[in-house]
């Protein structure tokens, strides 16, 4: 982030030491989410210290109130999709100032040591800190999400946002976004007039199109919905869209594709949308099923195709992902909600129910 | 092949119209094989006609003649390693001569026209007409192989094999040399400095050794057999050698490849190799399993890993390892044999009980 900083005139504003920061939690694996008062660390020497203003709702929130990883502590407030203002800044912060519009992702420490770290995908990182349900190495407190008024990360995990774009709807940039983007360009899937097969529209797909128009590609969405066809054409941008029921334009989309990804977040066969792949064609999984997946070999090996898999992406990835947003006008279809929706909005999430990303208006919805 | 094509003075010596040409062959998929003769098309105007010298044996042979892939036709002469002596050339062949070295491997024939032709990968051309075992598209007769004293092949699917190496070792590069060469320059496995790991030392695994070397790698050589030890490290210049047995040192192996090149032919787990790979490391299978494999998603995830596959090499790719085998003097290590000694050895190579290929001595061996 420092290396292409260019503020010259930093501003602080004290905050209350010791306030109680109003948040959302869940207590238990039932992930239920009500009120609670949390602290923040002192704005340190390298911290930025933001109001929230909205934080989208992921599925891997769902995942973690509810103890699907087994990896969960309570109480926790989720959210890795935040945006907000600068309220206050460390001594030793140089890149942002008071006022700006800035994102916090899904990581808000890391090493910068190791070999992941030094190619930029902190994500990798052995010691990586998560934005929540994670314990911060630099004081071993529990680290507590964007579901609050408040949140306080250290300058090198902060994102700029474009100031073009409306905040409420950037806010799922920071994952869903950077989850899209990072594989589309590290696995070179983004080469104009390349054909793109996207399995799963949601929050994550939905971005993929965007992303795919935006690079001058054509999109085919594979999907069980009859009912999302319409949107994906008018809305979204995308060329052709094949029900996977239908053995015969599957059939006939054989051999047409180029790369493909695929966000199912549960077990499915590969070898079906791998027959769709051209020679060399690519495939990359986003969707963290806890069940293996099952491909055949011959489905690798006639087309010399790859699977790949991909987490987020690092911090330097991020911001060029959200200058590439600025500079093209790409935001996140949203349905923007109050806090008390929350736990109705986990329901519906669970039977995807949402287009194609919840997101909380925190500045507005959380109070006493 | 007819770009780089110098040649200046050809040659034309005649065949013998409608020879019966001695060649060994099974009868049906028991598989046993025993002498038949054929008969092969005159020299067309486009067609390299050879003398066979040897002709490597491939684990496919072995699959093919018993019909392990079901789809097997008899009489079948297989062999798709095969060298040998050009002994007639075509009134429009340019590029080779009369006298010279020259090999054929997995193909003859192929549309020219296709998407994967343009790539210059004929092996997924949709009418890819294989050595054997195939019909080709030219007079609609089966293809028969190089267990054979005579070969008739169009001058785009012949080989100029290097001047300097000896014929019956370099035989195997046209299908084992090839079939490591093509994934590890395409997928991008041959930085100088990176760690390789292989899984399966063999006819293909002994060649990812060397080639690995020879583009100044490190290789560890992952397996169940601590028999092959002494020769992966003193013979074929391994640097590290695993027994896959031992958990506290594949434990200690974790995150420390870079790139893994698996030649196992049957179903396995990958995920204790996917274990092993640095972030954005890449693995790559070879070995033709009908079993599916599992993957757990979360072993390519957090990584950013993938799992390729990869079927031989286009011509193009094939002239170019030969070319590259011919500077860094690199050949496959063999066991020569006489062509009576086929059916044993399809038993030893059943058991694995090879190092690391089989080559049949045609010329000397195959007679009435």
């Amino acid at each position: 982030m420092q290396e292409s900083c260019n503020m010259t005139t930093p501003t602080t504003v004290s905050h209350v030491a010791g306030e109680e920061i109003l948040s959302w939690a869940a207590k238990d694996e039932s992930g239920h989410l009500a009120p609670l008062k949390i602290s923040r660390r002192p704005t340190g020497p390298q911290d930025v210290r933001l109001k929230v203003m909205y934080c989208g709702i992921c599925h891997s929130d769902l995942h973690q109130i509810t103890n699907d990883w087994k990896n969960s502590s309570f109480p926790m407030v989720p959210g890795h999709e935040i945006v907000g203002v600068v309220t206050e800044i460390g001594v030793d912060v140089e890149c942002f100032k008071v006022g700006q519009h800035v994102g916090v992702g899904c990581m808000v420490r890391s090493c910068h040591a190791c070999d992941s770290c030094q190619l930029g995908l902190e994500q990798y990182c052995p010691k990586v800190v998560w934005t929540y349900n994670s314990i911060d190495t630099a004081d071993g407190t529990p680290t507590q999400g964007g579901y609050s008024a408040v949140m306080v990360c250290n300058q090198r995990f902060v994102l700029r946002m474009p100031p073009n774009l409306p905040l409420d709807a950037s806010a799922p940039l920071l994952c869903a976004g950077i989850t899209v983007w990072s594989p589309m360009k590290y696995f070179g899937m983004v080469e104009q007039g390349k054909h793109l097969g996207l399995v799963g529209l949601g929050g994550l797909g939905h971005m993929a199109i965007k992303f795919a128009k935006a690079f001058g590609m054509k999109v085919t969405v594979f999907s069980s919905s009859p009912g999302k066809e319409k949107e994906a054409r008018e809305i979204l941008g995308a060329d052709n869209f094949i029900i996977t029921k239908d053995n015969e334009k599957m059939k006939n989309a054989a051999k047409s594709i180029d790369y493909i990804i695929d966000t199912i977040p549960s077990a499915h066969s590969l070898d079906p949308y791998l027959a769709l792949l051209k020679t060399n064609g690519k495939m990359v999984l986003l969707g963290v099923s806890t069940q293996p997946v099952q491909i055949s070999v011959h489905s690798l090996i006639f087309g010399r195709h790859f699977v790949g898999g991909s987490l987020i992406g690092g911090i330097a990835e991020t911001q060029e992902m959200l200058d590439f947003c600025g500079a093209h006008n790409i935001t996140c279809m949203i349905e923007k909600i109050p806090i008390t929706y929350t736990n109705s909005a986990m329901d519906r999430l669970m039977k995807s129910d949402v287009k194609y990303r919840f997101v909380i208006d925190i500045e507005n919805s959380l109070k006493e």
